[in-house]
């Protein structure tokens, strides 16, 4: 217990809600603000979902395999939606969310 | 905004809110938890102030300075508390805090 | 500590975090989504401030009479740009708001 | 849209969240603080699932019920964890997670 097992996703998961924080508030300053909705909404979700997922696995939490097996399909969601639109935001955030996705999903499944 | 500010400050506040989660769970598995009930206590709450900072810097917060600046004050706490005690995990913990402090303290003066 | 003190602020807090996770979901779904964005946007900050300002509150943290002080600004600025719109949602979170404004200014103040 | 749905798990969730924080507090205060290690771990995810739960739910989120099912089986641990002890606030806490527990089970299960 010395030292942080599983270190780089929680980094991984950080970088997806950093990523999710800033794409919400770059969409909010968009002027089709309306195409955007979704993006905005999803983005919300994602970066409590994967700031939570940080901290569980920081913590090594017993319900973390768990948690990462729901997380893995917000953050899946939320590259979806953000894959639509051109923004360098967006493309930032979708990007993050599928790193993020895989590694949740892959880790959630070795429960 | 197509890019993220103060990107570095936000990683400096998970890292530490990251170290703040794996020293509190390692403080609560010691023998001695009796004389870690102080640095588990701060433990909780420096994770979850740098988390918020971490969030509201990356959100780019109309708020995030003034936020910073009792965050320097809590990181502060938990680095003098962690610093006391002698397990890998404190050591590690304190200087994130440290680190994460005078990030805080810095970034909160320029408000 | 049998007890939980501040429990009446508790529930403020928790009342306004509910009010402005619904009044941001609900913004996003508006026609004019453009004209609520800053209601989103303060939504999204005061439902993370009051929900931590409750846990600290509940945890009787030594650092929650400053998060208050904090939390105070952040809960009056959502009420001032809730309070220019007319849909329900606006004006159950504004009400939600100013409430917890003034109670977190006079715990504020009594540190 | 215009009110709030399942305002009463809302509450439900905002309260468990507050006896959670509230005896993780209180058992830190304890002399005998080595038999409340768990107790405190446990009450420190379940108010953070909690919250989140609460925050969910006051939002509509599109996971919300996903997320009940998870938040149900860390409630009830909790509430068996708490259920050991004769202190105030963990008997306390013991109810909150219980009543907790319940209403996400059932909300889950009408996915």
């Amino acid at each position: 217990m010395e030292t942080m097992e599983h270190r780089s996703h929680v980094d991984t998961c950080f970088d997806c809600a950093a990523a999710c924080e800033h794409c919400a508030t770059a969409c909010l300053k968009e002027e089709q603000v309306q195409m955007m909705a979704d993006c905005i909404r999803l983005c919300r979700e994602c970066a409590d979902f994967c700031t939570m997922c940080g901290r569980l696995t920081a913590r090594d939490s017993q319900f973390m395999r768990q948690f990462m097996v729901l997380c893995a399909d917000v953050c899946q969601a939320c590259a979806d939606e953000c894959g639509k639109h051109d923004h360098e935001h967006c493309k930032a955030c979708a990007e993050a969310c599928r790193k993020c996705a895989d590694e949740c999903r892959h880790m959630g499944a070795s429960a």
